[in-house]
């Protein structure tokens, strides 16, 4: 890892931190965050660890008119040893210089970033709770924060990373969601944004997961926006179906976001010689496999949720109940695999967790 | 209109106004704007006109991760004698509320939002240039502002009116530009927000802009993204096709911004007993028109440029020269017609120009 220097300003005070038995998603965050400036002409500069604070910006801002701004979420755990686990953060980086260049945004030095994030770690440490399920969730972001109405690219940009503990997804174990079909509303289409983890993407989502909410139904299900017969994703996770023996989920077409957790399922599902593809899988297909009796799980992905069972597909009335309503053998697999991998509990064969334990110690 | 008690608080000083003949668009601000606030449960509240200034949000506020924003443009003239206008400015309000009901916002009284836009007017009125071209650009936007990293809906947001002083679009009269007929990018989608004024939609936009720029092309012609072959916009303007004597526009289809200068102009040419059709127009109709020398004209509408006559287009490297390269009689018809009404040179027949003389006086 490079040896930048990042000025570290600590905070005078603490926050309180929140019990992690009550812990939830998003909402507290800890004492200090990075952030970095890019101005044209001079490049990415004055990198920094501060006390979390307000962010004061222009009312003319771009971010609040054309939407220029770029996101990543992944998760830190700590074990009982104080040993902190990052799962493959550099596909994190990675993906967010893919996202950054699909917004005509300046890229970020990957290496720099997991600096910056290793030694935000070092310092927030406290905050990342033990209890099982718990971990610090990280969100590196950059936003356009030139004053300018014309629709161009900025020329400033500014780059943080926040932390927020965050509490078990599922409360009581692991449980099948409800899920509505959508067809009125579209997420991305091939040509757009899709690919990237850019906020309007997760804007135009709203109003489907809005009507699915009103029917009782917990996510949406996207198809396609051309021919609106082939499945994307769930809610913000990719998905995966196993139809009698095999697994499938949608292969990437540009307007699927290419997860990271989807991209280690994969490669956990290979390594096992479990059958699976990657393919367009069409809701029709699905449909007929239900029928046939040889649907036999569905689940989504994600850096949240890690697994998301989904225990019923709602298609325009029409109910596919899978697996009665209940978590499928491979889902919780996949999830106990994964998720002790990440928590240090079993063997890493991937190289996937970068352990913190002794770049924290060189930090010391 | 209403009258609602907003509180202002005025500015201890005043900026420097920029020379009206080297203005440019969106890059300076006037010393005042009006904001208000959103709380779930409460409703718009603490309405008030106050010094330009920074907007304070904590980083983890729903606008740069979810893009939860939407937005509108229009322009005030200030005629010789003091009087000033606004063109259709309701319709903007109502367009405001139809963008936030897309993206999960609450919705503005309109009637506060004029009453808000007139009162700050009259407090910024020595800001609006009358030289000839000139105008006061006004951007009212709201934003999502709870701290939150949980995707769905804001619980609180805030509205502002910001005003800049803009400058003549074109610095030497109306001029054609030339445009790539864009065949990989794609703006939006049937089933996502095209149809909304929303940041994301724009960032969606900066990459095909960008590819055209570096191949002299100054706009993107949209194609739908579902066949690949109907025309949608151009740039961020949308554009309207004459063809043997009928003048012909994408008709309004979900995925395209319906222009309140589109809209106009759509009246005038009814008003002028010219043959208009808006219905589908596929890229081949367009190269068919060209080929048997019937493709007239060609030009965009939008706030900014009002009319931009288009004298080339570029698709995959098939060039259409459009009248010469020279702006047509029509498109100069509409520009004069049109910004005569705005800047009142010219009777006013549908009642699209609200003056504000009276309303200033009231409130003075």
């Amino acid at each position: 890892m490079r040896n930048l220097p990042i000025q570290t300003i600590l905070s005078d005070s603490r926050k309180e931190k929140p019990n992690p038995e009550t812990l939830v998603f998003g909402r507290s965050f800890t004492d200090h965050m990075f952030t970095a400036e890019y101005d044209e002409g001079i490049g990415w500069h004055s990198h920094r660890i501060v006390p979390y604070a307000p962010v004061t910006l222009d009312p003319a801002a771009i971010v609040f008119h054309y939407g220029q701004t770029v996101f990543e979420g992944l998760k830190a755990y700590r074990s009982s040893d104080g040993t902190v686990r990052l799962f493959r953060p550099e596909e994190n980086m990675k993906r967010m210089n893919q996202s950054l260049d699909r917004l005509c945004m300046p890229k970020i030095d990957e290496e720099m970033a997991l600096q910056a994030l290793t030694e935000l770690i070092q310092i927030e440490k406290d905050w990342i709770p033990t209890l099982k399920g718990t971990s610090l969730y990280i969100r590196p972001f950059v936003i356009a924060n030139e004053a300018f109405l014309g629709v161009a690219p900025s020329k400033k940009y500014q780059f943080f990373i926040i932390l927020s503990p965050v509490g078990s997804y599922y409360k009581e174990g692991i449980h099948p969601i409800k899920i509505l079909v959508e067809n009125e509303f579209v997420r991305a289409v091939k040509g757009g944004t899709g690919g990237a983890k850019t906020a309007g993407n997760y804007a135009s989502g709203l109003k489907a997961q809005e009507v699915a909410n009103e029917r009782g139904l917990s996510q949406v299900l996207w198809l396609d926006g051309v021919e609106r017969k082939y499945i994307e994703e769930v809610g913000s996770m990719n998905i995966f179906f196993k139809i009698d023996g095999e697994v499938v989920t949608p292969a990437i077409n540009g307007s699927i976001l290419e997860g990271i957790t989807r991209k280690s399922i994969l490669h956990l599902l290979h390594h096992w010689n479990i059958p699976v593809a990657e393919r367009k899988v069409s809701i029709e297909e699905i449909q007929e496999a239900f029928e046939a009796g040889k649907l036999e799980e569905v689940f989504g992905t994600g850096t949240a949720a890690v697994i998301s069972p989904v225990g019923e597909l709602n298609w325009d009335g029409y109910k596919m109940v899978v697996n009665d309503g209940k978590t499928g053998p491979l889902a919780r697999q996949l999830f106990n695999t994964l998720t002790n991998i990440q928590t240090g509990l079993a063997e890493d064969p991937f190289d996937w967790v970068l352990e913190l334990k002794n770049e924290l110690a060189k930090l010391a």
